[in-house]
């Protein structure tokens, strides 16, 4: 008899060490949100950044794409490099997105519920073992008083006697099976948060490892801009091709010598740019032969 | 003659639109290294909250870990996904790092550079064009004289004559040559920048490359994750296990009904609370059957 009470209190108080344990984890989980939600907030204004960098690196580019001489090539790879990182930004966009819809606002909302189940279940529990343990005393003081009478002769009182031990000890195995049941269900709810959690880990997770399905075409372009570039002191033969271009055309193109004083090279230089400029925002210029553009 | 008079001046103009190209390309190269380091900025920024945040997910990881039930093996998991992070953010840094060491710091020097280039190439190249242009004109112009006093019925200066237009012939071809290695100067030092440019991005490249090789690993992980918790609502048999090792125990366990008063029950949570959490801070606890613990 002694056993089976000492085993309804470890029970309970497994149980109890349960609820104390969840009832102490909102620290924890409330820090990680906070700190999952800063880096959501980094993250963000890093793909602000990553749009204006690609921007600029587009423009770098385009540059080259469209110089008289043979970058073409180069040009067209720096290109290509340039969209595939547009496609690694958003899908750093998409996984930015996902830690904040998938994790970070469902495990606050979870966080809330997880506080009124613990804290239910406690309540329940401590009123169902006040409850089981008021009753076995009942029946034990009782069985105590009848225990009594039998030994002072009552011979005929044995059979109830031993109907009301089997009793008490019937009712200490169903507070037992009671606590057992109290305790899988604290541990259910304690395992069932971390699966929620990992549940809300997964998109963002995933929205990890579709990067990398990006990342891994940088390898072959960034192979193709070094063999492109593996000798830069010897032009490809489609800048030489520019200059032979030059022989058979219509010599558009047509040098006066500066004058010597800086100040009017100035004012020149300026004027040049501006058409440079706008050039450089169309990628339809053709490199060699059919320029109309002439310095002067 | 005169073909090759305008072949000369076709040169010069490419050779000078080229140069031009370059002389406008500096706003186009700053702004680039200006939005590389507004990225580079927030890139630092974001390392330490994903520092931050990795933190808070081992404390989640270990609070998985050190639960009584079988969260053992998720959080075992999730401690593995926290270090697989761990090296990821290790080469989010050294990306964040080569975009700074190995691109933007040298680009800007090298601006300075090609400047310095273009202008001394400009420079060079009008001058020799000056000088060339000028001596073929004497030499033309004497000619010419020549080329009157033999009209005149000096005829005995018809071979010297004849040299003469050899020569100003000769000059203009070696001119032609000239411009010609000029504007070849000026596409290798156009194509140059480009290939330092591909020279200093390769390093941030592979950096970003390399954070591939963690992510992959990612995956696996969060397969395990998925399978240990397909099924929120049923115990593993560890923890059954926690249940039936109990019973064998010395029961240091116990369970005293709480007073029924929220006010005490408050202290006696927070004196738990203290317990739990350095429990949380040590990896090597065990659970089930050895705990000294007991709640009162």
């Amino acid at each position: 008899m002694e056993t089976v009470e000492k085993e309804c209190g470890a029970l309970g108080g497994l149980f109890q060490a349960i609820v104390n344990d969840m009832k102490c984890s909102y620290p924890v989980w409330e820090d990680f949100s906070a700190k999952a939600t800063k880096l959501h907030s980094q993250l963000r204004t890093t793909v602000l950044a990553a749009v204006a960098f690609l921007d600029a690196f587009q423009k770098v580019a385009d540059m080259a794409t469209n110089t008289r001489g043979a970058t073409r090539d180069i040009g067209s790879a720096l290109t290509r490099m340039c969209m595939r990182h547009r496609s690694i930004e958003a899908k750093l966009r998409h996984f930015t997105n996902a830690l904040m819809e998938s994790l970070i606002n469902p495990l606050q909302d979870r966080i809330e519920d997880w506080k009124k189940n613990a804290n239910q279940l406690d309540k329940d529990h401590a009123k169902e073992y006040k409850r089981s343990r008021h009753e076995i005393k009942k029946k034990s003081s009782d069985t105590m008083k009848l225990q009594k009478k039998a030994r002072k002769g009552r011979g005929d009182l044995q059979p109830q006697l031993d109907s009301a031990m089997q009793d008490v000890n019937d009712m200490y195995l169903l507070m037992e099976e009671t606590e057992k049941q109290a305790v899988r269900r604290a541990l259910v709810e304690e395992r069932g948060r971390f699966c929620s959690f990992i549940g809300f880990l997964q998109p963002v997770v995933n929205g990890e490892i579709a990067m990398l399905g990006e990342i891994t075409h940088l390898q072959a372009i960034i192979d193709d801009l070094t063999v492109l570039t593996t000798d830069p002191h010897k032009l490809p033969p489609a800048s030489e091709q520019v200059i032979k271009d030059l022989k058979g055309s219509d010599y558009s193109w047509s040098y006066q010598t500066p004058p010597s004083s800086p100040s009017s090279s100035g004012s020149r230089k300026s004027s040049m740019c501006s058409s440079v400029n706008s050039a450089n925002s169309s990628a339809s210029r053709s490199s060699g032969g059919s320029q109309t553009h002439s310095p002067s």
